[in-house]
């Protein structure tokens, strides 16, 4: 009897949760929300009621990139339209059980749905953009994307906000930053402006997938790769443009903001190089740094340093943009990050922290190359106050240890009570959680 | 009544053409041979009787690396062999008309049949060889090779001798360079000797696709992709190993061993670099290049002549590695190739050619790095005799004009009777279509 009970609700409960997603305005005329993490949340608050205000910053600044229009070679043809938006939605028996929030691992969840807009240069250019049941790709085996890395990606998230709503931050810079990516890899550009309204109308079609919780959020993955099926090294005159969500808490398992991180820094491995494509997020960049990755945790040490040159430049941390906090040699605080000299990503959540930065006023900003040399000679003299990572998946990652030619390194970024990694971390999370309310953080509902 | 029996004849030809790797046995025991460029051919001798000897190559010639076993990480798990291989033949209904050798472009063209083994650590390791009709593959959107470029290739080709055997060209040499591809990759490694006897079988399934002229071959594409769907940067735990097959001509659509091709050097634009991946043959050092042989056409000139560093080194041609033959300062006749330093593909057309010409000992043979300035010294004293790229998928291509710096540097590649690109091109290809008895040139039947 008890069997048969738990097996009703046990069905009951996925019935629910199965169709949660056709239930969302019924929820919210009734002022309940569904909650895929166990954590008991209040009514929704209409848009324009009060919510935390932890922080002021002053909507004066102008955040905002000047945003010209982009300029597309004639050759792309047709663009996409938001208003050309097909949707076919998955059946009851297609979704997916939501995962717990606190078992989240980085990308291993899917959504129920996908959106995927194809791009063929003889049927005039870009096609309509469809949302659909999550699907698999198929593909002829000698697509362009299979051998010579006609590919690149986004990285962005969805948070839901204390306030119910759904927020993207700053998504004009990811889609800048995709055309970048996409003239430097012989594929077709697009109208950033329509691809967010599109990915937009994919999260709230899934929007149950955004946890209900600030310890995570739904990590978008707009892709674009060349399809086209010939075994020359050209441009590909087929591509297909889709995005995947998946939802996503920290992305290093352990602990990450709370324990720093271990870097391996070997002067025989280059991820960029001037010349090359490592300011594209293209995935070129990525597959040569699995086996350096996979020596780094042979060694004990969670990431790479990624370092340049015969000075052995400091260039990226892992995945992420690299940040110094030091007391220069005038005796001020300076917070440093190398420059967009082309071997450095040009990441979103870097700017960011600049544009911060500089707006508290409360040390130097400046964007210079940071030799090893520097570092060592620095931290001898006890001027090196914090060191960390800063990208979209991890957002701030502090740095505790530096292995470098045969010397543990030791850094004191958690040395100190207010640190300026945490401050910032904290800032750029309000933003996205909204308690601050900031041009960055952009509301998709 | 004519346009009745056209269209029966059609019908039969057509008949014939989709059904004609059935008809091997029937044909060899007629004495006839099934054509399908139109060149009419001498019945098939064979194996044992004389055929055509143009050169004469000492066979005592160890031309074989000391091929040691290959040692795979314990964590790959199961191997796959050969004798697992299972065959599943396309219907009639499945099989392609094959196109003219006339007409064949690079890799646009594929035979009836494909060669997939999957990889999956979770079942142990490499699963069983599988041949199978020409299809489509089915992946995850997550899948890595889409985001990380976890993917690597080899180029070969599978030749039809003048003896009527189909030869592939020293195959031992693609399956070491594509395993160390594999490690640099994060992608499981696997025998070599294996792959190559699963290859065999699928070239002598779809053997007619193998052009009946000397002009064009059957290009063989292995390739390895990581296709577990998950979106950390990290080692795939599944992959997919596949060979498809292309009837290809000459790689480039102008006649190009008829015409000196023009070359853009700019040394703005790098193609590898130290502590990179410009020795492996993984996709990640393909995309990038699209955009700059864009550039290139854009210019006028044909390929790219890839420098390095500020010395302005010469390192390859396009995807081909680069010869030159010049007087060199002492007055000698000089071969020069770049080093194998990391910036070089181990090209097995290169190791060839400097196999070959060392033993012809008609001049000096050296493997180290020329710069422009270089180039351009020994051109204003006309030492400059010859240049040329190599790889597969050309043989060899001779060099006419590199425009460097704003000037044209015209190369008189083809100003001489008899030049060595043209006589290590006779040698190569006549040892791949079997006029010449020589150890590389492997008979798959």
């Amino acid at each position: 009897m008890k069997c048969l009970q738990r097996l009703t609700t046990t069905h009951l409960l996925r019935r629910v949760l199965e169709n949660q997603h056709k239930f969302i305005q019924l929820l919210q005329q009734q002022q309940v929300r569904s909650c895929s993490t166990g954590r008991l949340q209040e009514a929704i608050k209409p848009e324009d009621e009060d919510y935390p205000q932890l922080k002021t910053i002053d909507p004066s600044t102008s955040y905002y990139p000047t945003s010209k229009p982009f300029k597309h070679a004639p050759e792309v043809g047709d663009q996409f339209t938001h208003s050309q938006l097909a949707v076919r939605l998955a059946a009851p028996h297609q979704l997916h059980p939501k995962p717990d929030a606190d078992d989240l691992v980085f990308g291993k969840h899917f959504t129920d749905h996908m959106l995927k807009i194809a791009y063929h240069r003889r049927l005039g250019g870009w096609q309509k953009p469809e949302i659909m049941p999550m699907e698999n790709l198929v593909l002829h085996p000698a697509a362009k994307v299979f051998h010579y890395a006609v590919e690149l990606f986004e990285g962005m998230k969805a948070y839901r906000g204390v306030d119910g709503r759904i927020r993207i931050f700053r998504p004009e810079m990811n889609m800048a930053r995709m055309n970048a990516s996409a003239q430097r890899s012989g594929l077709p550009t697009f109208e950033g402006d329509e691809f967010i309204k599109c990915m937009s109308r994919l999260v709230t079609i899934d929007q149950e997938w955004v946890p209900h919780t600030e310890a995570a959020s739904l990590y978008l993955r707009p892709t674009l790769i060349g399809i086209e099926p010939t075994l020359g090294v050209a441009s590909s005159d087929s591509a297909l443009l889709y995005t995947i969500l998946s939802p996503v808490g920290g992305y290093f398992t352990a602990g990450a903001t709370s324990m720093g991180v271990s870097l391996l820094a070997d002067p025989r491995y280059t991820r960029a190089w001037p010349g090359g494509v490592g300011d594209r997020k293209m995935g070129s960049n990525y597959a040569p740094t699995i086996q350096i990755q996979k020596e780094a945790t042979a060694q004990g040490l969670q990431q790479v340093l990624w370092l340049y040159g015969e000075d052995h430049q400091v260039t990226e941390v892992g995945t992420m943009n690299f940040f110094m906090l030091m007391v220069n040699e005038q005796g001020e605080r300076e917070l440093i990050t190398p420059p967009l000299n082309g071997l450095i990503l040009p990441g979103i959540t870097r700017d960011s922290i600049l544009h911060l930065a500089r707006d508290w006023k409360q040390f130097k900003v400046t964007e210079r190359t940071i030799t090893m040399f520097e570092v060592k000679k620095a931290l001898y003299e006890n001027r090196i106050l914090e060191m960390f990572g800063a990208g979209t998946a991890c957002v701030v990652s502090p740095i505790e240890r530096i292995y470098y030619m045969g010397e543990n390194l030791m850094i004191p970024t958690l040395d100190h009570d207010e640190p300026v990694w945490k401050q910032i971390c904290t800032t750029l999370t309000d933003i996205q959680y909204g308690k601050i309310k900031h041009p960055w953080g952009v509301t998709i509902d």
